[in-house]
C-alpha cells in the first residue's frame, strides 16, 4: 500500500487526523503556519502563493471566470502524475497527491483528507484556507456562499473524471450559478515557461520474451470483442496510460515509477490511431507499429494534442464509440452524442489486460522471485545492522532501493518505497525523508512496503519486523493481520465472484477481538506496468475475481502513536480443487507469488487453527523451492541458510497437540508409578 | 425466502431453468402450450387473452400509442400486490410475481426468469411470446425492432420506480422513438368493471402494547432528523405501504399476508397529510390522528387519489422533499423539481423502521417464542405422521397454518408457506397446491419456510429435516449449510459494515467443496408489517447493520432433481463483548431470535470446529430457556420432551478428542502389557 490519488476510495476508513495529533502530541507547533496572528506566521516549509493567484485571478476576470476549479489530477486519471501536471501543487504549494483546490476572485481554499493535513499548513500560506473535507457536496456548498447567483464557476474538463463532472454539476444544478468547461487550462497559462517541459526521452518496444502476445494479436482480441458485443461498437477510445502501453507493448518513462508515456488510442474496426509525440519513438517501436502499413493492422500516429479533434470528427459518422467511464475525463466524452457510446466502467483492453496469460503469469512470478531476493537480502541485513544502530528509516529505504536495482532486468522501484519504524508505521502511508527519519531499533517494530519494476512483472510486497522483544499486545495484533493474509490467501471461492464480498476474510481474525484497519485489501499490478493496475482488487468498483487476475491481498493494524503492521503478497487467481464440482466452471482460489517468509518473532502459533499451520507450512516449502535456487545461482549463501532458517515448518500447539502432550506426561508418570511398583 | 417481485435481485443467481428441466425430464409435455402447430396446443391452465388484447389496442390507438408495457407492481412498489393490481396477470393469463408484458399494435411479449418459464407456457395463449431474460436492454431491443422510428412507447408512469424509468429511457435515447408517460391506465381502462374493487376493510390502530413509540413521538423524529440534515429538507414524501402503517401505528389487509393499506403520505415540518380512504378508518384509528388537530400534530385526511395534486401544489413553494428513490415512482417523482427533491436510497422513515428500539425489539422477541412453540409442534407432528404415509406437501402446510393461527396475537402466515419434498424442494420458490402435491416420506428430505403474522411481530424460519437414512452427500450438504449460518451467525465485526462484505461467511463452509447457492442471504423483518422489510440485509443495496436490526440468516444447497437444504434464522443485531475496544463504538455480532433446534440427523458433528459446535450448545442452551418454559405454559408436554430430546449438547469429536481418545487406548494397552508383566 501507498499514497495515490487514484485509489483515493481505498484509504476510506482513514486513521483520522493520525499525524496532527502525533505532532501536537510531541511538540509546540513551529512547523505549520498560524494565520491567527498579525503578520500570520509562516513555516520556512511555505509557498508564497499571492502573485500566482494574483496573475490566475487575472486570467480568470479575462474569461469571466468567478470561480476555477483545480484538481490534483491529469488528462488521464494517472494515480502518479508527472511534475508537469502537478498544477494543484504549484498554485497552493501544497504537493500531496490527493485534494482540490478552488479559487474566487477574493478566496482560495483547498480540500484534502486527513492524511494530508499536517502537509498543507506546512506548506500552504494564508492566502489558502484549509478545508477538512473532500466532498464535493461541500466544495459545492463552499462555492454557493463564494459566488454569488449568476457567477461562472469553470473548470478544464480534461481534468475530470465523468463522474465529478457530473457531481459538480448536480451540486450547482438549479442554483443560478453555471458549469463552464473551459478548453484553455488557466493554471497552464499563469504558470507560462516556469512549468516543467513535456517530457522528451524515448518511447520503446518492450522486447518479445517481455510480452505475453503481440500487439497485432492483442488489437485483433479486442476488434473481435467489438464484433461479438450486442451493441456493435465501432471504436475504442483509450484514456489510461497503461491501456496504449499495454496493447502496443510499447513503454516509456513519462511519470516517476510508472512505465508509461502520454498518448490516447482510437482502435476502430479498420484502423488504428495512436496519439503521441512520434518524434520520441525510437526506430523498433515505430518499424513495430508500421510494419503493416497500409492496412487494418497499421498504427497511425498522430498528434497527441490532435485527440479532441480527432474524435469529435469520429463521432460526426454512423459510430459507437467503446469507453471506460472510470478514467475517461469529461472532455473527451463530452464530445460524443450520447447515442453513439458504449460506456463500461473499464474498457474491454482493461479488462484484457487484467487477466494475465500463461506468458505473463510466468513472467510475473519470475519477477517475484528475483524480488524475493531482494527482500530477503535486505532483512538479513537489516537483522545484522539494526541492533548495531546502524539504520534509519530512509537509509533503510535507499538500501532496499539499491539491492532492486542490482536484480536483474531492474527498471527500479515500483512506488516511493514506505520505510516506517515505531509510531510512524500508523501512518499507513508514511514515507521518510532525508530530513526526518527514525532510526530503527530493536525495541520497536518495523513496516516495510517495497516494489520492483521489472522488465518481466511489477512487485508490492510488505513485511513488518521486531528484532527484540514484542509487546503480549504486538504479538497477537501481527498474528491476527497473519491470520487474515492466510484466510483469504487460502480462500476457495466461485468464478466471477466480487472481491468486495470475500475481503472480510482478511478482517475476521481482527474483528474477533474487537480490532480492524482503515484502508482496503488489495489491488491488481501489471507487468512492468502500474502497481495499482485497476480494476482488479477488493473493492466496490473492482470488477468479479476471474482466473488469471493478480491481486494483492495486504491486511493490517495500526495503533496511533505506537506502531503500525501490515503483511502484504501479491497472489495469482488459480482454479482451487475441490472435492465437488457442481458448477460449470471450477472454483478459484490463490496461489501467492511473493515469497518472503513471516516474522517469526511475531508469530504467536498458538493462536492459529490447524489448516492455517498447514498452509503457512506449505507456502515456506513453496519458497523453498522457488527462491532457495536463485539464492543459490547468486551466490548469495548467507541469504541461503537465512531462508532455510526462517521457512523451518511450525509445530502445532492447539488441542490435538495439547492433547497428545497431557497424553505423554500421563502416561510417563503412569510407568514411573508402575515401575515404582514393580520394584518395590 | 420465497417469492417476490421485489426483491428479485435477491434470487440474482437463479438456478437456471430447474423446472423446465425436471419436467422436460419426468413425462412428455402435455402441461404446456405448443405454438407450433396448427392449430396450436393449449393446455386447459391457459388463459385466453384475444379479446382482452384487441380491447387494449384499441385503447392504444385511441392514444397514438404503439407500444404499451405492463409491470407486475403495483403504485407502491410492494413486494405482494393486490389482485386488483395484478394486471399483467389479467393481460397475459401469467400469475407469476415477477415479469414484464409489452403489447405492440401486433406483437405481445412476456419478460421473465428461470424460476416461472414453466408456469408461463403453462397460462398464457399463443398472443404471447416467452422471452426468457430479465433484462431492460433487452425488452428495449426487442421494441427497437417491433416499433418502427417516430412511434411512441407508453406506460403509466405510477407504476414504475425511478431506476426502471430511467433505464428505458436509456434504452430508447436517440432511437427516434419516444417514451410517452400516460396517467390513464389503459389495462384498467379495458379491464373495466371485471376488475376487482378497491379494499374496503377498516383500517385500524395498532394498541399501545405492540407498538414502540407513539406515532407523535416517530413524527418528531423524523422532524428532527429533517432540522438536522444539511439540506434543510421541508417536508418527507412516503410512498412505501410500510412506511406509513408504522409511522402511524395504522394497520390494515388490503394486501395477503402484508397488514398495510392503499396511502402516501406528506409530513412536512408543519402539517402531516395521510392520503386513504378516510371511510375505511376506524373511529379508534380517527382519533388517534386527529386528537392533535388543528397543530403540527393533527394528521389531516386526503383523497388516496389527490397526492399526485398536493405534491404538485406542495412543489410549487420554496421547499425540499425528502424521499426514497428505490420504491417512490417515477410518477411521483417526475412532477418534483430536480432542485427541490433530496433524494436518498430509502427515506428516513423506512431507515427508522429498520432500526428497532428496546421495546420493539422484545415485542419481535417474544412474538418468535410463540412461533417456535409451532414449529416445535409441526416437526414432532411431522416425526410421527410421515412415517405412516399421511402427510403430504399441501396437507403439511395447512397444518402449520393452523397451528400458527391458534397462537396467541396470531393473524396468520407472513407469507404462502414452502412445503417442498424431495426434488421440489430443490425450486427455491416452491409452494405446493392443491392439485399437485408430494408425499412426504421417510426416504426424501423435506424443506419447510414459513412464517407468521404476530400483533408483536413478523417471524420467518425454515428448517430442513430427513426422517430416514440421508446419504453421505446429503448430510455433509445440510451440515455445510449450517456452519454457514454458524459462521454468520457468530461473526463479530464494526458497526456499520455493508451485509454486502460479510455474507460470504455463510458460504464458505460450502465453497470450500465446490459447493453453494443462488439466492441471497437475508433480509429485514418487521414488528407486524412486511416479513421482507429492507433496506436491512446482505444485499448491495441495504443499508450497513446497526444495532437493534433484524435480517433472516438463509444459507442453502439445491440439488437438481434431488433434494433442496437451506436453514433459516432470524437474527438481532447486537453489541458484542470482544477482548480490545479501540474504535468509538463497539462492534456488533448477531443475536438468534428464531429458537428451533436443527435436525440432528443430518448433521455430521466431525465436520464441526470446536467453536461452532460450542456455538450450538449455546444457543441450545438459549432455546431450553426460552421456549421451555412457554411450551409447560401451553401445557405442551410431549413438545417439551421433544425439545429437551433435541437440544442435548453436542459433544466434541475433533482432534483434542481424538488425541485424549488415542491416549486412553495406548495408556489401557500399556497398563494392560504392564499388568501382564506383573503378574508372569
Amino acid at each position: 500500500m501507498h499514497t495515490s490519488p487514484w485509489i483515493i476510495a481505498w484509504l476510506l476508513l482513514l486513521q483520522g487526523c493520525t499525524a496532527e495529533q502525533l505532532q501536537r502530541a510531541t511538540s509546540p507547533r513551529t512547523d505549520i503556519r498560524d494565520c491567527s496572528t498579525n503578520p500570520p506566521y509562516l513555516p520556512s516549509t511555505v509557498t508564497e502563493t499571492t502573485a500566482r493567484l494574483a496573475a490566475l485571478r487575472g486570467a480568470m476576470k479575462a474569461h469571466s471566470i468567478d470561480a476555477y476549479i483545480v484538481p490534483a489530477t491529469d488528462a488521464h486519471m494517472s494515480e502518479y502524475i508527472a511534475e508537469r501536471d502537478s498544477r494543484l501543487g504549484w498554485v497552493t504549494g501544497f504537493t500531496g497527491s490527493a485534494g482540490t483546490g478552488v479559487v474566487t476572485l477574493d478566496k482560495a481554499a483547498l480540500w484534502t483528507d486527513s492524511r494530508y493535513w499536517t502537509q498543507a499548513e506546512r506548506q500552504m500560506d494564508c492566502n489558502w484556507e484549509l478545508q477538512r473535507t473532500t466532498w464535493i457536496e461541500s466544495i459545492g456548498l463552499w462555492i454557493l456562499e463564494a459566488v454569488p447567483a449568476g457567477g461562472n464557476v469553470s473548470l478544464d474538463p480534461f481534468l475530470f473524471s465523468i463522474d465529478t463532472w457530473n457531481s459538480y454539476s448536480e451540486a450547482l444544478h438549479g442554483s443560478g450559478r453555471t458549469l463552464l468547461p473551459i478548453e484553455t487550462n488557466l493554471v497552464d497559462q499563469v504558470w507560462g515557461d516556469q512549468r516543467p517541459p513535456p517530457a522528451s526521452s524515448k518511447i520503446y518496444s518492450l522486447p518479445a520474451e517481455f510480452t505475453g502476445s503481440s500487439w497485432q494479436e492483442k488489437v485483433a482480441g479486442i476488434r473481435q470483442q467489438m464484433e461479438q458485443h450486442v451493441r456493435n461498437p465501432t471504436a475504442v477510445l483509450l484514456s489510461g496510460l497503461e491501456e496504449t502501453a499495454w496493447l502496443f507493448n510499447l513503454r516509456g518513462d513519462d511519470i516517476p515509477y510508472n512505465p508509461v508515456f502520454y498518448s490516447y488510442t482510437l482502435l476502430t474496426s479498420t484502423n488504428i490511431r495512436l496519439f503521441v509525440d512520434e518524434t520520441r519513438l525510437t526506430a523498433e517501436a515505430r518499424q513495430s507499429l508500421q510494419a503493416g502499413c497500409p492496412g487494418p493492422l497499421c498504427v497511425e500516429l498522430q498528434e497527441y494534442g490532435q485527440v479532441r479533434a480527432h474524435v469529435r470528427d469520429y463521432a460526426q459518422g454512423n459510430v459507437t464509440i467503446w469507453l471506460g467511464t472510470e478514467y475517461t475525463t469529461y472532455g473527451l466524452y463530452g464530445i460524443i452524442p450520447q447515442e453513439k457510446l458504449l460506456e463500461d466502467s473499464y474498457s474491454p483492453v482493461m479488462v484484457a489486460k487484467a487477466v494475465k496469460n500463461a506468458k505473463e503469469q510466468e513472467l510475473l512470478r519470475a519477477a517475484h522471485v528475483r524480488d524475493a531476493v531482494v527482500v530477503i537480502q535486505y532483512l538479513l541485513w537489516l537483522e545484522k545492522m539494526v541492533p548495531q544502530g546502524l539504520v534509519d528509516e530512509f537509509s533503510g529505504a535507499r538500501h532496499v532501493d539499491a539491492l532492486r536495482w542490482a536484480q536483474e532486468h531492474s527498471r527500479g522501484p515500483s512506488f516511493e518505497s514506505i520505510s516506517a519504524s515505531g509510531l510512524n508505521a500508523a501512518l499507513a502511508h508514511y514515507s521518510p525523508s532525508n530530513v526526518s527519519s527514525r532510526k530503527l531499533s530493536v525495541d520497536e517494530m518495523y513496516l516495510s512496503d517495497t516494489g520492483g519494476q521489472y522488465l518481466d512483472g511489477t512487485t508490492d510486497i510488505t513485511r513488518t519486523m521486531h528484532w527484540g522483544v514484542p509487546t503480549p499486545f504486538q504479538k497477537e495484533a501481527y498474528t491476527r493481520v497473519l491470520m487474515g493474509n492466510i484466510d483469504l490467501s487460502r480462500l476457495i471461492f466461485p468464478t466471477n465472484t466480487a472481491g468486495r464480498t470475500v475481503e472480510s476474510f482478511a478482517r475476521q481474525a481482527l474483528w474477533e477481538v474487537g480490532l480492524n484497519y482503515g484502508h482496503g485489501t488489495g489491488h491488481g499490478i501489471g507487468n512492468f506496468l502500474s502497481v495499482h493496475e485497476w480494476p482488479v482488487g477488493f473493492q466496490s468498483n473492482n470488477i468479479p475475481l476471474m482466473k488469471g487476475m493478480f491481486t494483492s491481498i495486504e491486511p493490517g493494524y495500526y495503533r496511533d502513536g505506537e506502531f503500525g503492521i501490515r503483511i502484504e503478497d501479491v497472489a495469482l487467481v488459480v482454479e482451487a480443487q475441490t472435492k465437488h464440482q457442481t458448477g460449470e466452471k471450477p472454483f478459484l482460489t490463490f496461489e501467492v507469488v511473493s515469497l518472503v517468509p513471516y516474522d517469526r518473532n511475531l508469530i504467536d502459533v498458538s493462536l492459529l487453527s490447524q489448516e492455517q499451520i498447514q498452509y503457512l507450512n506449505t507456502y515456506y516449502k513453496t519458497i523453498r523451492e522457488r527462491v532457495g535456487p536463485e539464492l543459490q545461482s547468486q551466490q548469495l549463501e548467507e541469504e541461503y541458510r537465512w531462508l532455510q532458517r526462517n521457512t523451518e515448518p511450525f509445530v502445532q500447539s492447539s488441542a490435538g497437540t495439547a492433547a497428545a502432550t497431557l497424553c505423554v506426561l500421563a502416561t510417563t508418570s503412569l510407568i514411573s508409578a508402575l515401575l515404582t511398583e514393580l520394584q518395590a
